[in-house]
């Protein structure tokens, strides 16, 4: 039994023992014979996927009722991993999601690293610096770098810090937010564990 | 006697009983024979005024050492324009800049409203949408337009309001802000108020 997290660029593969990617412009779902539970927010892979019988789309198996409509699956499978706490999920958006009681009490969207850099870029060339993650964050700026830097990442530690809960990192850049939260739980897995836990509500597991 | 301010779109003009703008396409700066005390974010322009000997660059006379190397002029006028308190410029960019006792403490900058929006954008088509200042920023979105307005504007709101200041706005989008700042004090005029301190000190007017 494989899970699998299908993004817009890769399949995300997790057999129990190991993860790995495929690119999803080469990998054919096809070639897998065994039974996958997957995730999948790129529309195009969804639909080459519904003929196959032996991928099996867990977005059904969710009780929609407790998100709303448009929320990603992704973000969904995270808040289902966790019975209580804030799940900060950082790729190209980072996504804040609070959790009490095994309930999903609602979050928001914050531009991810680079589309926050290619913003400031936009808006002046004079603003197009690397952030620095390394910034002491209770010092008000006194240069451009620092100010784009505290801009973009005190205001997300202190919204997220204010939560006053456990805080759970995960997407593709968890390690450079974890220095803004030094007691979070870094967990890659995340997703999938969420995924699990949905088959195991639907008794598919 | 003028004063000037000039972007890289405008310049604007206040002349003690009203302001208005012209374009910087399109407007000749010798066609003024009074005398003009501006500050000039513009390269062009700059160069442009060099050789009109009406045209005083009050950049001149900022003592420099209160500020950093590569910070706006625009920024520095709003500082000088007071004594204590936090001033938001909401252009193009944000500037959050924090005054104590006459003395410039440091400041951050935010991308501003248009850039932000882009910015969503250019991460997913699915949050394409305008932000909704009306948001109730006391609870946690539930739906995609809330979730990205809530990560743009209660995340500044929180850090602008942690600093327990009078907060200053100023800027083409103050009056969207004024929302999240009730008690603010909305002041289209405040650079110029900063070039006449700026004059008032030099013993230039």
């Amino acid at each position: 039994m494989l899970l699998c997290d299908i993004g817009n660029t890769t399949y995300h593969f997790f057999d129990e023992h190991q993860s790995y990617k495929e690119d999803a412009e080469l990998f054919m779902p096809s070639s897998v014979k065994e039974e996958v539970f997957y995730i999948c927010v790129n529309k195009q892979v969804r639909e080459l996927l519904k003929p196959l019988k032996n991928w099996i789309d867990l977005s059904e198996y969710v009780d929609r009722k407790n998100y709303y409509d448009t929320m990603g699956i992704d973000r969904i499978m995270a808040c289902e991993a966790i019975e209580e706490g804030v799940v900060v999920d950082a790729g190209s958006a980072i996504t804040v999601d609070i959790v009490k009681a095994g309930k999903f009490e609602g979050g928001f969207i914050y531009p991810g690293v680079r589309a926050m850099g290619e913003c400031y870029k936009n808006i002046s060339a004079a603003l197009a610096y690397s952030f620095n993650f390394e910034l002491d964050l209770d010092k008000m700026p006194k240069n451009s770098r620092d100010a784009i830097s505290y801009g973009y990442i005190k205001l997300l530690q202190s919204e997220v810090k204010s939560y006053k809960m456990e805080i759970y990192l995960t997407g593709g850049d968890a390690f450079e937010f974890a220095k803004l939260f030094p007691a979070s739980h870094i967990d890659e897995m995340l997703l999938f564990k969420g995924m699990k836990n949905i088959m195991k509500k639907a008794n598919i597991c």
